[in-house]
């Protein structure tokens, strides 16, 4: 028979079993427990700060929030389904601890607002614990990128070799994908920097809630607006698995070139052994199964997002059960962002790009022909139009040759520009330089290793701004 | 410093920390276990039934398995981390158990092939326990609509009444529902029976595998056609989360009906006390926890199947790290499906309909309005589009009156009937009856109690012959 | 034959008619044309400045195109298949007008960054255009909640009965999250204030591009950082896609509860004749389409959301075709939310809130008894969790009696709370008006009228701010 | 001011304009109307065979639908917005042509009824259309494969050489999958094939309608079987978009491997200039935009199928105007399928295998290398766990002197292989064969030639026999 359940008074039959288990959340809420034990406390505070509890009972209170603090830190405490939830698990343990005085703290609140605000301050700190984490990963990247700007490297579009650049500037748009993940977080904070408690079930208490006062103590922006909506509002949590799973989608890319460039066509990195993993079949295999699952990880994150957006479609206000299908995915998501990013970091920081590797590739491709179209209008004054054409009659010559454009000589390209009537094609040969190439896209935004330095100081200067905040997590994440 | 990788050869440098952290399966590929075993155990009897275990080694080999199937059985064993996944773990504690014989039990397969066997047993298990669960409650859904096909009830369109019905016909609206989720899962089990165990890592052994063999040793149809594919794909998984998906639906809409009718709007039905909820604040509150629960679990499948979809597209063949994100999604749809199921039955096997309530509610709409159009067609000829019109023109008399149309006299008909040039215009109070049109209703698929009876003898049918059908349960779900 | 390509060069046989249907978008990013004519102005303009276009080349060039978008306006521009997309189409039309001068437009530019261009500025004006939509709406809305403070209404928890509050107050909730909706809108505009042209195909340009001048000039916030990243970054359209979708659900959730009130069972809302709609077979029928197809259109939002999220998972850098697909989900969901916030308000404003049928549902569901709950904390000390116990007693009572909680007597009530042990309990009576009910929540946030005009008041004062802001739009949505 | 509607006989005021606009679905549900037409000429017949419609009135009727079938598909009909939808827009234009006999004709039905019949029809005769183009390109890779049986190519898992296997084989993996959507396809063929005329709004009709009559005269297996589910019911819909969902997800994998072959790290597929473009920036490029595009319409797949899935969630029965919102995902899904199909199929087809490249490939990654260590188990007894460790070392070895596995000499292997105290390991030079390795995979489902062609004539047998399927299409999808 179950127990007797604290909100029990008019039923007449207790719950059966099966309920319990369907729709109990302690199984996983009680991750909630150090932001359930923060607001316990901050509402028995303005308890006593309105003269509901007297400040004997506010100590006696706060005494027992702690000692059952302590004891589930410790891992002493046992949470029972019977209570559904941490709420209920916390409060009766309060009341078995501290007896009578334990039965007034639920005053003047619900589990309503009690729910939106632990789940609302847990979301906030893993927020910044994931900025965090993106500042360390895009600080390792920039050390990197920092070391590599005269690598030559073959860009790609659609795969296929484009142009000329270098590993620093590839690194920096990875970075500069980053970069947007935090500031998407920080979006994400700002908005839910509001504080729910004194909302009761949907409409406020008749107590002279002071939640001025409760924002100050649990370090929130301000109190919200308007109890119903606060209790029936879970746009913080999809904000978060919004913004993970962006960060998701990024990590995916990054990994992909990761899969690829550890290939043996490509050749371009070699994970460390640390970070790579055998095959039990095949004793040949180093596998890149880290930035695999990586990759695959989007799936989740994907997942994740749809899952709560299904779930409060058509929800009428205020409170429903339904929401309770919030944390689970929200838990999962922020877990898998936070490992994703550690190891992200640590196996970029211990691979080894082969840059020979890498510089030999771009004499596959014809990277330089935009530059010789490019020549041709600058120098020869034929219209872009023109020069593309005629460029492109160029890298069929040489295709057909087997060689590269940049290993034309130049007594193959006067012929071959002999429709250019312009001296100048003479300096043809010059513009195919690889080298060169990547250099001489040198305007803000650029490849040169000029312009690539200055994107990596400007993003130091902005890695630099966004670790001097400071942050004070409220519980444990 | 991390355990020696059985896989480790080639490797220098052992795994970090973290990268076991992020890459073992093994704390939910550990739910496998006893169709690893199972795998295990028909791998080595073909194995030595071409020659590469003796009976002996066989024997051993057996028993070992036996062994340690039983101490994971009885909670005894220890998965440990370092053992990445569930294939690992068994293989290792059997060369433990066992010794050098338990080294030869690898031989002609590969953790690509054990997983894509593993997996797909698990998945064809769960299958079929699922489709026993919605027998269940469809069983118990005929039960309750046998006992209403007279009961009135407002059939609805946009929410708005619509037409007289009765609560068993739609029941059998939901049964229908259901009973596609059984076909689909059926076909979902038939093309997932094939056994790709012989696949190797991607292009099959060069042993003299008996696949035959193992497919019937193992309870499949047959052995899957190309090893590449074989390890590659996972439609069967994606199969049965789409209809796991589609099968909450139907459950939301269900569920949503019971939030409906429970509330103090409606009033058509009471939950049990045993399947409903109190409020932690407001002592007056009866919650229907479960439905809303039920209602919110569809965020879940619907996440589960765009999460396996997203992780699968693109993948190169054949096996990808990627896929190992395929088993959690699986394992959280199937629970939440299998319990899902249960406690809507007893949810509604508990609860009360108020079928006075329901009838009553039969009296606001003017539910017979279409009658009168369909009479003004029948009887008076008239042809429909101008019925349509004049009936609307009598319910909004009756509107303005504020009674519904059934209750008009038959002066006020006769009145307004003038301009239907037809004396069967006297009938028309008959028509305007709720029960005679519930009743009218009487070709195939139609409201009247007749026909829902009939509609209930044709799925009691069909629940028999599906019931009847053998399935053996291979391993633990 | 296929029309020869402008990049045709290199290529010996043209594309197939199959190759052009399916790869083309001109079908659908013709839409994006004025943002093409504006960026090619600015481009040129940019050109002349560093010298590679002639003053009058650069007034040739800007003829050409202004003459090229009034024919477009007035839809006598032919767009065609063959020339792939809105930027090829321009081109070739301006060179067609002005001759070869046209062909020098495409210096130091590329598709890659001129799409990345477009496309952004659309994304942003259309950004904008929304915003002013929810604030349209919520001006409605706040003038609907301005004249119903004092309007009662039960609200509900879990579809049930639950705490008296107004219509106002309810209102103002839906506003909130329309609020939030609005700063989302805000980030992602901030997000996506960047200007990308000069980045070329992926590296920058060997020209003296100046991309300050350029953001200046298109009206952007400044350049973006790093060309790779500029051509293959689509986060400032999936922003906008999640904003729309966390819009749709906002929009679901009170279309939600305008059909739930439109039923005969609320009876709370009566929509206008003119945004209502009839049955083309029951004549009474009056359905209220629009609120239901607002809630089903959430369906489209979230689905193209996640069409592009996964259209841009795993790809590598930089420009990859598949990023084509950007568009048409991006275009689906703008018309949608352009449409939708109109109609509801349309919707909202000209239906009737039938305030009688309001209040009388307070009567239902003993929705004051947490008031006496909390009566009995503050007037004769019991704690809440006795307090909440004996209330669910008093419920029970008058549940058997068949009467709601505030229609007992006081002599009933002196008997039931005679285990209070105080002279207090005489006042309680009192504490059950409904009126009183919904004043008596009185602090920030609560529902009392005062506090609901507070919230009134204060939305009002940020939507004036919120309108003050000035947005040139660029182009046409 | 807006026409006056069919159903408007109860309104006092019109549809607004913005309603029109909102609401009405003509503007994609004409699509349907060949579906529309073919439903309205059974239902005539049926009311004629019933008695409600006289011989004279049916030929009427039927020729006046003819002649506008007629006009619409010489593109002479007009479509208004005023008329909402396919339904409306017929029926009126029927009551034009043949004045008051064409009022007769929505007797015993309802639009609820009427438009699930013509989608039913449409999704049908379109998962015809997409498994005829399925079959096609399964024919067209059969044809590819069967002349590849001898290709030695690298087989990768992780992206890493694998084992040897042959180009028909890894193409007989991509049809193997292809092969189970058809099987899906089927499936929900099968699961849809039920004729819902008859339902009239949700509950059938007062007339003796003869269901079975319609069910055969539309060419359906049966009618369905309860009229409530049947106007409620899009599951036939959502089997279409996942069944196309799973196919863009098998066409994103090919896809990606088209792209990766594509690259110059690769080398292997050469896309013909018909199937590939040109870049408007680079002259040099050729850029593989049809697998790019094929693969990134896989979001697009996928967002049909869960925007459906959300529309449907939560509706209570019977039909809602949120279900509207079915069809443009399910055209979206449909055309990109077909279109999709089809190019894919020339892609490959007018493609070049570079069979020398792939065949190099093979001699990096030391792919024979699980064949050494099978060797040392058939012929050396070594047990598996130990045979693997052993490969391990000698890869190490050549990995060291940078050679292939298959390079090392017969004496350096004799040194490498010393600890296993085996006569036979003179042999393991000759193992390590590549051509060897790939045929020595030679069971059921393995990579040997033998087996890939025995593979191939299966699926040849299955093809022909998939082919045979008589299927008459109903109408013009």
């Amino acid at each position: 028979m179950a127990k007797q359940k604290l909100w029990g008074g008019r039923f007449s039959a207790g719950s059966s079993a099966l309920l319990e288990e369907f729709n109990a959340s302690i199984n996983f809420d009680k991750r909630l427990w150090s932001y359930d034990i923060l607001g316990s406390k901050a509402h028995a505070k303005m308890l006593c700060k309105i003269g509901v509890l007297s400040a004997n009972e506010l100590s006696q209170i706060t005494q027992g929030l702690e000692s059952i603090a302590s004891q589930i830190a410790q891992g002493k405490f046992s949470f029972e389904i019977a209570d559904e939830d941490i709420h209920m698990s916390i409060e009766r343990a309060l009341i078995n601890l501290i007896g009578e005085v334990g039965k007034k703290l639920h005053t003047a609140r619900s589990r309503n607002d009690q729910v939106a605000l632990d789940f609302r301050m847990f979301v906030l700190d893993a927020n910044r614990a994931i900025k965090d984490e993106i500042l360390a990963l895009i600080d390792g990247l920039l050390g990197i990128a920092s070391r590599h700007t005269d690598t030559l490297m073959a860009g790609m579009t659609h795969l296929q070799h484009a142009q000329v650049v270098n590993l620093g500037f590839h690194i920096v748009a990875w970075v500069s994908s980053l970069k947007r993940d935090v500031e998407r977080l920080d979006s994400a904070f700002k908005q839910a920097d509001f504080m729910p408690l004194g909302s009761g079930a949907l409409a406020g208490t008749p107590y002279k809630n002071d939640r001025e006062f409760l924002a100050k103590e649990l370090g929130f922006g301000a109190p919200t607006l308007n109890a119903m909506d606060s209790v029936s509002d879970r746009d913080f949590a999809l904000d978060l698995l919004y913004a993970i799973a962006m960060l998701s989608m990024h990590i995916s890319r990054i990994a992909e070139e990761m899969v690829l460039w550890s290939s043996a066509e490509f050749g371009w990195l070699r994970l460390s052994d640390e970070y790579a993993t055998g095959s039990s079949i095949m004793p040949q295999k180093k596998n890149p199964d880290v930035p695999e699952l990586l990759r695959g990880k989007s799936g989740r994150a994907y997942g994740n997002l749809i899952s709560l957006l299904v779930t409060m479609k058509s929800l009428p206000l205020a409170y429903n059960k339904d929401t309770q299908e919030d944390k689970e995915a929200v838990f999962d998501s922020i877990d898998t962002a936070l490992i994703s990013l550690k190891i992200l970091r640590e196996a970029l920081l211990s691979a080894h790009f082969d840059t020979d590797k890498m510089s030999q590739a771009c004499r596959v491709g014809h990277l330089s022909a935009t530059d010789l179209a490019d020549f041709l209008v600058r120098e020869c004054k034929v219209a872009f139009r023109e020069a593309h054409h005629i460029t492109g009659k160029v890298v069929a010559y040489a295709e057909s040759k087997g060689v590269d454009i940049s290993e034309l000589e130049e007594a193959e390209l006067d012929t071959l520009l002999c429709e250019v009537k312009s001296s100048a094609t003479k300096k043809a040969k010059k513009v195919l330089s690889l080298t060169r190439s990547m250099h001489s896209r040198d305007t803000l935004g650029g490849s040169s290793s000029t312009q690539t330095q200055s994107q990596i100081d400007s993003l130091k200067s902005w890695l630099n701004l966004a670790r001097e905040e400071k942050y004070q997590y409220k519980g444990q994440i």
